[in-house]
């Protein structure tokens, strides 16, 4: 097994190429992993932002997960809603909303507009003040989700890196964005928790192949494109370990976007849902995509943010 | 959530029919875990059988695992022997080799009989002696199984009842059977270890459906018929939790054969490879299937055991 310092790194002035049918390559990132603000005056946050120890943490790794940060008075209502979404009729046939095989409601992609509970959620200063802090810039929603994993009968998703899609298909410059996942309900070791590669995220992978058309329709659900050659993934895992992000309802984990993660099948009786949001600072607005197709829709990538979230 | 005690049990002339069309049932196990010997002479296993305690936490559970049974200078030809079968061509071509649609190695029954390395193994006294302390029985080997989950690709397993399988397909009359699965790889939390229901084994839960001729052909690699009702194993997992069967190369599981289990698919680089050999009591030897099939082949389910193990 290779150490990563011995893998070819390459860089140049496409950093974060992928998908371009050349052999898998590995680099080292070109961005920062914590921000810092010119002009930096982050008072107005102070009491809700992270301590240097989380920041550090979060560098280090490429994720922070937080216990606690909302009460189950709090998230009760937000499963309840989410309970009533799944039989809700005209919810399931908008094109935001993507079903697994036997019609459960997989994913609501769009969910802070479409939804005041879950936009109170995505907007509330306890995530904003964090992304913020680590972006150090104003900041936008690029994507929502509501994301449901059944118990019984869900499939595994495969390792992946938000932002390799994120550049490729929806054309994001940058590693200037963080997702944050609420807990709806309670992660454990064997109902298939979010996994991720601990230092993942200081590395580039690029990947094989191309981006067929309409790629996310299918991808949002089980992505085949865009996946990190397993040799690469070993030498990572070997390095890094994986870390579960189990916790109660109310935790939170925040990602780097270009952290490796996935999550395994769930037979457990216990299905999984959490409220996911990405963040992306105003500077590191989308271009055009840096792959041969048309824009994924507003509700999957934003390209048209209005203002900063207050 | 209902308690097992609210359940409606069921008994009867016969016990352990399932797959007989009708509804979902659960009843209590009609026979015991650890079996007491008539005229009882245990003095020739004293150095390796299990202490009181391991037999009764083996009771309660229905498992018991064991760490550092084989040591490592044993384990390591078992897997250089598992890895030249992988790419065997004559033996890939048996009926008793598996394969997963990818034409990797699945599995491969009678293992004990086609390799005398894991033949040895499944007759050591180290493992033979604990079957027959727990039987109280001469025992003989039911069915051996080499096992291979490869990193990165491995689908998940659903729950299951080896007995009810047994019973069904093969004829075993009573729950007087057990196997134990020896790691020929680590098992972590991430990798889909074995997972079991502690205390599922007390109860026997009828499954819906039929038997579809050559079942097992299938059924070995994903079984789709004897699975239990999601509302029945719910109720077994909030009452008994779930316990994974984590351990390093050389640790084993003795499991009871009604014990409910089953595992996760796995997206790591680390594969799991494990012996696993079925031990039934000489006096509990098959008769004919419950169900309307043919016998499985004797690879699968001895039915000519010869004499017992000595």
């Amino acid at each position: 097994m290779k150490h990563v310092s011995e893998i070819s790194m390459i860089a140049g002035d496409k950093p974060y190429a992928s998908r371009t049918g050349d052999e898998t390559l590995i680099q080292k990132r070109q961005d920062p992993v914590v921000f810092v603000e010119e002009n930096s005056d982050t008072s107005a946050d102070q009491d809700v932002a992270l301590t240097s120890e989380q920041l550090e943490s979060y560098r280090k790794n490429g994720f922070l997960m937080l216990d606690n940060v909302f009460t189950e008075e709090e998230i009760s209502p937000l499963r309840r809603e989410l309970n009533q979404m799944r039989t809700d009729p005209l919810l399931r046939r908008r094109p935001e909303s993507f079903n697994y095989v036997d019609d459960e409601l997989h994913s609501v992609f769009g969910v802070h507009k479409l939804n005041p509970l879950f936009g109170n959620v995505a907007k509330d200063t306890r995530l904003t003040s964090i992304a913020r802090q680590i972006l150090a810039d104003d900041i936008y929603i690029h994507q929502s989700r509501l994301c449901y994993k059944p118990g019984f009968t869900s499939e595994k998703f495969f390792w992946h890196s938000d932002f390799e899609t994120w550049h490729v298909e929806d054309g994001m410059p940058r590693m200037r964005a963080l997702s944050i996942s609420i807990a709806l309900t309670e992660s454990h070791e064997h109902n298939g928790p979010l996994m991720m590669i601990p230092g993942s995220h200081e590395f580039y992978i690029r990947c094989n192949g191309d981006t067929p058309k309409d790629h996310y329709k299918q991808a949002l659900k089980q992505q085949e494109h865009g996946l990190p050659d397993t040799a690469v993934l070993s030498t990572l895992m070997y390095e890094g370990g994986i870390q579960s992000a189990c916790g109660k309802p109310g935790s939170i984990v925040i990602m780097d976007c270009n952290t490796l993660h996935g999550n395994n099948g769930n037979i457990t009786p216990d299905p999984r849902a959490n409220l996911f949001v990405a963040y992306n600072a105003w500077s590191n607005q989308l271009e055009t995509p840096n792959c041969e197709r048309e824009p994924r829709p507003e509700y999957v990538a934003a390209r048209k943010p209005g203002s900063p979230l207050a």
